[in-house]
């Protein structure tokens, strides 16, 4: 959704709406707009300036006076829905632990919905959100899996845990996934790109998994790791099932 | 060829490739960057330290975090260079069938250097070729793996196959890949973004593996699909050896 001119621009940002970025037209020189842009830079949303002409073809008003904002109309689910579609099977729930890098997120959403994940858990803060970007990336598996955003993923794992959920943590210095029984109701935490996962998060952990490394560079792209550990959880449950 | 950023610097100095000089920007502060200063004096590399707006216009990436190495252009291996590695082992070798996207292709190097692949064959027209941006998205591992770039990689795999290797593609519509044999020597052909695995080289290949796929998308990004892929050889290898 486009929300155009200074005034809507200027109430949008008082909001907790999630804005994916916000187009500025390059030679305002008006004392109204340099105070505004200080505004979005106060707000570290991301700021794009752009031509004049940019901004009068994505304008939809024609009423922008030189800003026009992007906000997401995704809609999060709640955490409790993802537990009540699990309630009756082994769900795969992925918890994502500071993925800051919307490329990682479509991807992880992606390939989350190809192996017919449950849910995706992502935090309030310190975490990329559902944008136009991650649509486009998650190649439309945004549309068939819930994202909940939740104001804190230790107390989300807490809530899988009392819901029967085994947490196992994606991180090096772990057990060799491989050697990891992921079967039953499983949660996945997978660590941000730079810092993995969180200490506190990790002692919420019932085990640590690690995905073997043979090479030098020994680091994975975080949505890499996180393809080949729910495939891993889909895995064990097709050569289980039809042993 | 530019490296830059700190990773990509960092691992350029773990391999034996020249490095002419590296420019630092002079007001680093944090401690990550300190090390790294530390390390590339130790490796007695020529260090220079310039402003802030010398880094900036010298990048090409603009991901560059204060340090850009200067390195000669990338060399490719030759086929024969990955398969005489082979003789004495298990090799495993991934063929890419038209992989376009340079982000793509550095992260397939990335996953198949940490998975001890021993080498990467690319085609010479209509794939992506090594460039500043592979190395970088590679996070370095390009320096640890041999790519090799052929003419004709119908030839080539027929090459693997005279020296043992069992090759497989990895498409939809194969027989499951957790049902699949992928021991010993093992080449896995991942098919490009647009097409997949070409007809032609369908049919060099002694089978055809799918992973399999549990959504409504059906379609996972090549080096997603290539890091599951690897990985499962490495699972078997894993699991095998040491049952």
């Amino acid at each position: 959704m486009k929300i155009e001119g200074r005034n809507a621009v200027y109430e949008l940002l008082k909001t907790d709406k999630e804005i994916d970025k916000i187009l500025v037209q390059k030679d305002l020189k008006d004392d109204a707009s340099k105070r505004l842009i200080n505004v979005i830079r106060s707000h570290k949303v991301k700021l794009q300036p752009v031509d004049k002409y940019v901004i009068e073809k994505e304008s939809e008003s024609k009423r922008h006076q030189g800003f026009i904002a992007y906000v997401s109309d995704y809609k999060y689910f709640e955490i409790e829905d993802i537990i009540d579609d699990c309630a009756d099977k082994d769900g795969l729930v992925v918890v994502l632990n500071e993925i800051l890098d919307p490329h990682n997120l479509g991807s992880i959403i992606r390939v989350c919905e190809c192996a017919g994940a449950d849910g995706i858990i992502i935090g309030k803060d310190r975490s990329a959100s559902v944008s136009d970007t991650v649509m486009r990336i998650s190649a439309g598996a945004l549309n068939h899996i819930k994202v909940a955003k939740v104001t804190n993923i230790n107390n989300a794992i807490d809530k899988l845990k009392e819901n029967g959920f085994w947490v196992y943590g994606a991180e090096v210095g772990g057990g060799n996934i491989y050697k990891s029984n992921l079967t039953g109701k499983i949660c996945l935490v997978i660590g941000g790109e730079d810092s993995g996962v969180k200490r506190l998060t990790k002692e919420k952990c019932d085990g640590i998994i690690s995905i073997p490394m043979f090479g030098k560079v020994n680091s994975l792209n975080a949505s890499v790791a996180c393809g080949i550990a729910v495939y891993e959880v889909v895995r064990q449950r097709v050569q289980t099932e039809k042993a």
